[in-house]
């Protein structure tokens, strides 16, 4: 890869990175969550609206450098598609928090808690692409990652569509509209790591 | 500012502001819709359609110029990013009034006609917003008007979160399904001037 | 039109119409399905399966070789947009029926056949304004492909909301959470279409 002559005062990488460690932090504290019994407590609540609004500064900084730069490491519109959807990432994970907060959604669930696991799973090698960028000879290797990204999208549409069914048959109507919404949100995390590593890819095909 | 020099047959400012009016009176007759009791009346539908509709032509017009157009008084991209985000502020509310009679949703609920006023008020900050880029001199006044619609925003989100606890401990679940949703658009009214306001600061932080 | 100049080795057009075809029969699929009494069968959710993820492959074609081709029959932008919503076309009546699977719908709901009617209608319509834009003179009936198109999302919207009227009177909440989505997903498809038109719409009007 050729990313390698940026001047130091313009390094994107360092804030995807930063963006990438707020992903990690937010997916460790929801898998801590969600095997928790009882409601949320405040602190870990706390947590995690810390780490969406930590997110929100990396990427306002990454588009207000990308406003000023003339010399990009790759194309501005890439630059601004993969911050846009490592940001999301942290978002989701919010989304889903205040919904547990709001919802009084007990920590405990089985298939929320693997849930968690494949997003844990996921976040830790999107950062793995992510940080393979700036690395000469790296490609095949970001490139391994984003098909393991993609591989984990379907394992988690797969536990949805299992979760769905077993959802409409055991749970009374209230519970299943709380659930649901818990379990899709669950999956879109997936699914924009999904979008992170097709961004990613899409980088590496143009630099190769 | 430095958007005094486009010509006059261009005047993309004047179909803003018509995209903007159109969303300040579909505001206003929604706040009058949900605080009058009983079903939804005909002409009060007739009238929110109407200006969905007077939204749309306009909107069709800015991108009609913007395809002819080669000089613009900021990036095309911007133009484009702001008219789609204007009219969605006009078509979110039609789609609120829609599920409003869809669903036989009753006028006089308190915590809608509070949504429907801080709606109100974002419009019109919004409004302030996109008027005073054709200022000379307006970007203080832009900027303020933009961190005010992003603090209606928070205080939008907060109304939600409250109002869907309180859902969920007092409704039956088809009732909880109705108000949910109109409660969701009311809160996405605020997120989409938000992203108007987003791209009203960048606007400014690229010509200043 | 003036688009006949593309060298033979990009041709984005017969890549159009491979997703166009994916479409067709996905919708002709899926107007099968929903007549069918009881559950899906196996066969036919394998068939919108691998037409999905024909679809998936064409669509990756087309963005590949945009990304090789500096030489394109009308604007990268739009390009891409089209392949986009084209997918999507195909992607969605996948996930009405990944739906159907999961929630178990039984085929034979009078309404949800009318429903496939309209959008095997529609994504007809939506091919001949695609195949229409490599011919010579084609623009007045691509522009009123278009046109129709917009006229069947009319369609859609209205029967919706006469249906959901219905399903809030007749069904139970676990019922209407179902169902609900399922149309709400067929209208979408209708969307989806129109936004196709959009794009072939505005592709006219640039090179007319």
């Amino acid at each position: 890869m050729i990313f390698n002559f940026l001047p130091r005062e313009f390094d994107f990488f360092n804030l995807f990175e930063e963006q990438v460690e707020c992903a990690i932090l937010a997916a460790k504290k929801f898998k801590e969550i969600v095997a928790t019994p009882g409601l949320i407590e405040e602190s870990a609540y706390q947590t995690i609206q810390h780490l969406e609004s930590k997110g929100d500064t990396a990427t306002h900084s990454i588009i207000e450098q990308l406003n000023k730069t003339f010399i990009t490491p790759f194309d501005r519109e890439d630059i601004h598609a993969l911050t846009k959807e490592l940001d999301d990432i942290t978002d989701m994970i919010n989304t889903m928090v205040v919904r547990i907060k709001v919802y009084k959604i007990p920590g405990g669930d089985r298939h929320l808690m693997e849930f968690a696991k494949v997003i844990e799973e996921s976040v830790l090698t999107v950062s793995k692409a992510v940080k393979g960028l700036r690395l000469k000879n790296g490609s095949k290797a970001v490139l391994a990652a984003c098909v393991e990204v993609n591989r984990l999208e379907n394992v988690g549409d797969a536990m949805r569509d299992a979760v769905f069914m077993e959802l409409f048959e055991t749970k009374s109507a209230i519970e299943i509209i709380k659930w649901k919404e818990i379990y899709q949100d669950a999956e879109t995390v997936l699914d924009i790591c999904e979008d992170v590593a097709n961004v990613v890819e899409s980088i590496i095909v143009k630099h190769n």
